[in-house]
């Protein structure tokens, strides 16, 4: 008997239909002779809709008021599933964050959790219900008032739920099946892993894995969480999200201790674009001027590259790379400053892809970089940028070459299945 | 500088641009000069279309469940209409039930409020900020989840709100601009009542006309709430609801005291309908009896009549009215008890119409039901059924009859105006 939490995403609660499907699964877990909590998302689009009223009421609207508003989507399907498990007879209740004891700061919109206080869930449990929990949202003890947790909140709402009531694992359910090592619409041949480290599934996240929200997979981390990923659609066991107690756990050695692949798997990421500076006085301190600059401006710069300074101009050129969305601040932010800087024009580009390896055996072996590289090569597809952490190498090449890079590279370090993986839709909250 | 608490119906905030609206209204009474605290329904047809959410994943939903899917619809309306306000440039917080301290007891779907204690509610005040409150819905104590409290419970929450702030007046809005004489669209010539007395509009109420909640009603009654009935799309006085302290304060006895009309309005009901106990053997307390069993099957019974007795057979036929929903229950009951009680049949007529003629002045004039029965006789209008209280005079016609009674009796007792009223849809929770 195990204390399972388990999390489904508004696509997984679209509709009546829906909800009755993921009710039938949890009673399935309950059966079982688990104790389950559950932390639900606002159903499909709801959240999309609240925020399409809001605009039509107040342009900016007033940050209590928007969480309070958004808030009310979870409400909506937690109280619909627990009515759904119910009439399966079995006794449910849901909470709202305030209610689970879910405390957070005051930051309205982007909210941290500070403390989880679970006392009614746990007497809930204690008296053999199914306990469901509002996604996404908390309560601050100070202002007394309803917050959200901001993109993935509902991830981190299980995990953090998880913690707090020392759950066994913390399912977290997507219309996709598992944590690939690539993109399956991008790399046919990915294949699905039967576990990742929690820190190659940081980089993963990082670099455009998008099934767990990194947050989420901090949380769980940090506090020992075991993250199960798997679908809403099917019983198949999906991909666990290793921390170095469950590496050791016997769950998880049977059979000798867990090999580490050099390479666990290649992400991909269209959502970059990059900024040049040109012609930068090759002096002292004005890089730290440029990227102060950006970072005032709110962007977030990822990878860095400085060419050498063409000796004869002793000037030289800046590139980095930042989400699309932060790059107009950016550069509007730099050509404000272009005459203190000193630097001769900027440079756009929105065309870039990023394809990223990752692999924790990277530490141990070498060469992996030589691999990289040489694929690319081989296909004939430029590098522009790279960069490296302990477990990753990125690389920057063209937007319309970053897919055929990353089945080459996929094949390189042969991670290719013998068949082709199954692609679902894009997922929930 | 007053404190006004507003009721805003579900019709009164469907959409983005109602809500906008009513913002508006609610800017300009704080322009005014006053403090203003909003009771809000859910837009529209929310409700509705939560109820037919419910009944898609449970046949019949949990009520704790149920109260806590439902309590969303005034969070979105409050939050929208908070956000409205904000946006025009006045500080506005929402509250829900329980942060408004709208303490009930735990009766999910139709909580009677134990206690208000507003206490965020004044500390909003005092910091100037407009107050909106989610209308409908309360917490219970004792197992701390959220209640709703049943039929115009957001009339209800308005009015309790005012009796808790002890505000000079509590305005609810509809799409209707007062209390009329008679329902304009039975009778065109009915005109609106500049006001009426707690009494008489119970009465009113009671008897089929629909602008207040008999439930409201009670409760201004009881704490001494002002009642101001009056209409969202219109800045014109709407009808005052007089409690006996108000009829005596200066606001209404300017120009000598208020003199009280002899009939304030003729009210009508096809909403009822009529069993008749064919063949009861008259003997002492079978009456009790019959009454006892229909009482028991949860019916809510209105007029009884009894005809006198057929020397011959000893026996004799009851008939009472009731709401047409409780009819097959009572039917069914009666039935099942026809042996015991040893009448001969039982029937069912829901084609009836109530005429009810409703005045204060009753008390103190007479020859008020001749005028009535003069009215129908001259129109050929049959009687079938007569019940009195101290301020009412209500008969049974057949419900075709109905609207040429009304418009007959209305123009017997001086009531037609002079032109026709303005008519307007339906109205909100």
């Amino acid at each position: 008997m195990a204390l399972i939490v388990q999390k489904y995403g508004g696509s997984s609660v679209a509709d009546a239909a829906s909800i009755k499907r993921v009710a039938k699964r949890i009673v399935d877990t309950r059966r079982a002779g688990h104790d389950v909590v559950v932390a639900v998302s606002a159903m499909g689009d709801t959240t999309d809709e609240l925020l399409d009223l809001a605009s039509q009421v107040a342009p900016i609207p007033a940050p209590r008021e928007l969480d309070m508003l958004l808030s009310s989507g979870e409400r909506i399907s937690m109280a619909l599933l627990a009515m759904a498990i119910h009439s399966m007879g079995f006794e449910a209740r849901s909470f709202t964050g305030s209610q689970a004891g879910m405390i957070t700061d005051a930051t309205h919109g982007a909210a941290r959790i500070v403390d989880v206080t679970p006392i009614r869930l746990r007497d809930a449990l204690d008296e053999g219900a199914i306990v469901i929990v509002a996604g996404f949202q908390g309560f601050n003890r100070d202002t007394r008032d309803i917050t959200t947790l901001g993109r993935g909140g509902s991830d981190t709402t299980a995990v953090a739920l998880a913690a707090a009531l020392d759950a066994d694992v913390c399912e977290i359910y997507s219309d996709v099946d598992g944590i690939y090592t690539a993109d399956p619409r991008v790399v046919p041949k990915a294949q699905k892993l039967t576990r990742v480290s929690s820190e190659e599934m940081l980089e993963l996240a990082a670099n455009g894995a998008k099934v767990l929200y990194i947050r989420a997979v901090e949380y769980a981390r940090r506090h020992g969480v075991l993250i199960h990923a798997r679908s809403t659609f099917s019983s198949a066991e999906g991909t666990y999200v290793l921390n170095e107690q469950h590496e050791r756990s016997e769950q998880f050695t049977e059979g000798g201790p867990m090999e580490e692949p050099v390479v666990a798997g290649v992400a991909t990421d269209l959502g970059q674009a990059k900024i040049t500076v040109v012609g930068v006085p090759d002096v002292p301190g004005k890089a730290a001027e440029i990227f102060k600059i950006v970072a005032k401006s709110g962007a977030n710069v990822d990878m860095i590259v400085q060419n050498v300074s063409a000796a004869a101009t002793a000037r030289t050129d800046i590139s980095f790379t930042l989400p699309k969305g932060d790059a107009a601040v950016a550069l509007r932010a730099l050509a404000g400053d272009q005459a203190e800087v000193g630097f001769e024009s900027l440079i756009h580009d929105d065309q870039i892809g990023k394809l990223s390896v990752v692999g924790a055996g990277m530490r141990t072996h070498s060469g992996v970089s030589a691999t990289l590289f040489e694929a690319l090569s081989i296909a004939g597809i430029n590098i522009e940028m790279i960069s490296t952490s302990e477990i990753r190498i990125s690389v920057v090449v063209r937007g319309d070459d970053l897919s055929e890079a990353a089945r080459v590279v996929h094949t390189a370090y042969g991670l290719d299945g013998d068949s082709d993986a199954v692609v679902h839709a894009g997922s929930g909250r």
